[in-house]
């Protein structure tokens, strides 16, 4: 298990510009192929700057792209686009600036956020970016300016990217390269408790499933002052895990009735639900043990339809709030909550890879080998 | 078809404080024995009202509370009310004040919500009274306050009623009496759109369900301005009336898939759905022809679970907004627009009886006789 | 007075592209210094449409921008923009496209916005555009994309402009231009109502200043369920026509006390008020016929500091919105309200003049001639 | 300088029902006339409580409500409560229960909040019942059921009070009767940040003015994850308070201009500020260092008319909240906060004194005697 590092542990920033020819870069040709290649290194356009990745983080659903390809793309774009760069939970150096930016300079360290939205559709004028109505369309014919790095647009299993800057978050000196590529993720919860209306404090909060998502989701909670925080799952490890980033309970549900243990640890039940878990049985748990005009959100989904006893959420006034990604500036909120030092993210950081062994990262991320939780690969080391 | 009348219909408005001693009204002994009774009329107590009801519409779940028995009581309360008098879409005269009363004189003509919440728990307090956390406790040993007329507490089959001031609204001379009695059926479709959002101006709205309460959802959607108004259903005559209401679109489901025919309409999806048949296949209808960051409220349930594709929601960033009855004051909205005679509710207005006659409004109710959409019963005719 | 005009008064509509050399257009050499020039006409960039201008409205700020040059530029821009071309309040016809919009066909009608957002800051990505932290950063040497044409970029007294996608909103052919013209005027009013809650059917809303946004707003505010609608002012010719638009009440304050009248009609005051005078006079009228826990929208301003009685306000919960402009995409929900005739906006189009007539169109707007309200320049005539 | 005790310090609790028949309470007789008297004590009615006063913390309102009177009573009530006895932000021991109350338990520990709303009003109903229409109205002739202890009804420097179950929060053994006494000033302060959106993490926030609401606003604003959170003010020695309870930067105005500071440190100007001074000076700080789009709210006020630029914050999309006392359960949040120790309020409690000591109390805090910021009594003493 990680331990917490005061130092910041990065190669030395660079302070000029670089303009690299070339880089080396994993490319997915087709699914289940992935591939170390040199290939031209990107140039940032209007409102981009191109970034060392210094850490990338890997993420469950990395491993879904890898094996089935990047999501359909919306909007008629190409069903798959060969040779493309997965990755999304990555931190790094500003190393170059395009056209007209100046919100950043070179030798920032920043962390970025996935989605870059297209801020001409209804949505991204409404501020849901991460709900545009363009994504996916940022190719030749239909380039309305949508990035999801990673997903749709090249992301960070490389030694370089380019985002919109948008997509950036300043990262201080007192977080580690490491801490920085966890801000996605803690971002993503962040997101879920921004919809669920921000003002927990004092208020009983459940997350099901000790994913990262979850973990974090249980830390920012307790740091927002939620009272109690509860954490379930079967994992007693990850529990465990929980307790020490701020869960006032654990309730390992293959020992207990989760619903039935938040009943009795709330009175009425409790008046938000995260559901990091994504399965029938946790969304139904999560119906049942939500209280009236309490509410719900999902940032995780079952493969396929579920059977669902929405009769018990419509007669109780419960709200549900589906998420993806970490929309709503949330990104912004979860750093500022890690630089505050207010929850340990690293606990959930389990091991360290360089760039050539992305395929040693992802097998201990996807087969959990020794207990891995946060697998990040450095591709500078 | 009733057709409007522009001149108030009732028989003479008491201006003097009527104290009756008995009255006349239907009670449920057991599920499926109602039973016409002399018994003894209510007093007002603080902060309420003695109503002489002039209007009383049947609603669906009226048919339910009198074939099951009211809903089960929450926190202990007894499991069957016997005597209780269902009833809860009312309207009336306003004939005695209990103490403390002035915001409302007798002679008053007033319509009712039908939740008055206990006023002290966390969801009243934010004024979310009707997912009150004391609904149900209003008899001794737990009286919180709470009153649910028609389902909890006595209710509008009768000569009179109790009702606390938070439930009742002042209703117009330029409203009929039977007009009136529809302000609770269009509050519910309005505290959907409250829930939503309230600014669909210009914004696609589907309405699944040409129920009363999709009906009024349509005339509703219109008047605050959306943009086209979608109405969906397997009824051609009910649909037809949807039209004469404010409907841009009405879709017959049985010969057109309404996915499909809202994705022809919309292009990207509807903004905001409204799903008043709460069944599998409307709610899995209002999923996928949701655009994304769109939203759905459920204002129907289904009896029993039902398999959702949740994932499309949750993909796309879609909420779902679960409601029951007509929160938020939604209904002084509702009459608000009825008042400025911006949609004819009295279209789904078919038929009247008097109180003698209930069985027999009730059977039409239940069986569509003739059409039957709204039935009403006029108690003092 | 103009007549609601059900034709479409327009020439012929383009259906190809056009790429005209150069145009016709006012520019303002310094303040007070307007010319008649023939220019190059501009060419739409990524994103932007060439919009053929077919009518032009004159609001009271081309007044002040033309006496006292644009505002001046924040972050830094040049302090006069020479050879600007003013008028913000345009609609027209595309006639031209830049790379990458399909939003838009040649031949489409529309009307605009002001302001497109940069998208990059903070306030852009909530979807506040109007309150861009880029304001005026579009020119060499600070281009972050923000555009407020008549304003910082060019406008619309003038044959042809360039408009973002994002400034856009449909016209339908039910609407002539001079009543498309007014769209971002009721946008105005339609924004304010937006940031109040939107929630206004039965409520209690006053606005006070018979101005085109504040008789507009009359009618907005009546249009969305408002009641009363309570309109106060000082010219008893403009207060008729705010009753002819929907206001329930009409106070002439020079002849009573409008917070005495506002108390009288409501009893404990508005729930709403929309402040359309701007001075220290009805600011403080709004503060003091504000209830207790009611809302103002400031859509106006003092010019200078104004003595306020903000311990009224403090006391009472009251909330003051500022506003300028017409943000979050008002304009699409005033159009949708238009486009179904719910009020006839073209009661304020007094005047209609030529393209070659601006300095008369100006002196009638800024002199009142002939009762002028909202005066009309159609430059294709 | 009170040190923080992490002993709980009180009299042993009660966990009998204690009906005194008498009581020592202060009353003020008229205007600065106040006497220890032996008057009967208060017995709960329904949905209250009997509550032993174990501390009471002195707030600048107590000096002006003894100086001059309670607030002038609004809906017609008596001008001058005689033998009315205030104090408000107390805590203490539920000794006895009124019927139908079972929240509570006879031995609880809680602290108050000022305001019980009537319940019945539009605000009350919407959940802002700190803007209650039936202000006051608690008295023969006029009973809404409106309470606000200390100010219409009796308040706290005695050694008993009622209150109804609404304005009780319960205290854990962690928190020492001294800093639950100081809830209801956190609970001001967190309301602030309620109405301000609640979502100040990474945000910039400005307070103004170090008095106990600021002082406790900038540790709630630190709590919450602002960044940075600058207090602003005259008073050197508050302010180094104020950086041990969490600003960032402290700024002495009497040195450097606030708003030149601020803009300084943030660059654009905070995101909220929260302007705990009321005066003409603070206001036009706050408006002046508010960015675009920004929010303030105003939890102090001016006595009397002032001189505002309000144009700025028209032009700047700048919204202003009113506030007073502790709405929106944020008490609730409060005390979340504290009993997680997320802050030392004990830092604000300079000085206690017994019940006989009232003056004295009242001097130290009037003349900040020795330094004095909160001057708790403890009644039990």
């Amino acid at each position: 298990m990680a331990t917490h590092t005061p130092l910041r542990q990065m190669a030395a920033p660079p302070r000029d510009t670089i303009t690299p020819a070339t880089m080396r870069a994993w490319v997915l040709n087709n699914p289940d192929e992935l591939e170390l290649v040199t290939k031209p290194a990107p140039r940032p356009g209007n409102a981009e700057v191109l970034v060392r990745i210094d850490a990338v983080a890997v993420c469950a659903t990395d491993l879904e792209v890898i094996s089935q390809g990047p999501p359909a793309l919306i909007n008629g774009g190409p069903p798959f686009n060969q040779a493309f760069t997965p990755g999304h939970e990555y931190m790094g150096t500003v190393v170059g600036l395009g056209p007209n930016v100046d919100e950043y300079q070179v030798g920032d360290r920043v962390t970025v956020e996935i989605h870059a939205g297209c801020g001409r559709c209804k949505r991204c004028r409404e501020g849901m970016y991460t709900a545009c109505h363009n994504y996916g369309a940022n190719y030749p014919g239909n380039d309305k300016g949508h990035r999801a790095n990673g997903f749709t647009t090249n992301g960070g299993f490389a030694q370089y990217a380019v985002n919109h800057i948008n997509t950036l978050v300043r990262v201080p000196d007192s977080m580690t390269d490491e801490e920085a590529a966890l801000v996605v993720t803690a971002g993503t919860s962040m997101y879920g408790f921004t919809e669920l209306g921000g003002l927990v404090a004092g208020e009983s909060v459940v997350v099901i499933g000790p994913g990262p998502i979850g973990l974090l989701g249980a830390a920012i909670a307790k740091t927002l002052g939620a009272n109690p925080v509860i954490l379930t799952g079967t994992r007693p490890d990850r529990l465990a895990i929980g307790a020490r980033l701020g869960a006032d309970f654990i309730i390992d549900s293959t020992a207990e009735d989760p619903v039935e243990a938040v009943m009795r640890l709330t009175g009425k039940g409790a008046d938000y639900v995260l559901d990091c878990a994504g399965t029938e049985e946790s969304v139904n748990q999560a119906i049942r043990m939500t209280n009236r005009g309490g509410r719900i959100c999902l940032a995780a989904f079952p493969h396929g339809p579920v059977k669902i006893d929405l009769a018990y959420a419509v007669q109780n006034n419960i709200y549900l709030y589906g998420i993806r990604g970490e929309g709503r500036s949330a990104t912004h909120r979860a750093l500022a909550l890690m630089a505050a030092k207010r929850f340990d993210p690293t606990l959930i950081h389990t091991h360290t890879f360089g760039l050539d062994d992305l395929p040693e990262a992802l097998r201990h991320a996807r087969d959990r080998v020794d207990g891995a939780i946060k697998v990040v690969v450095k591709p500078q080391q």
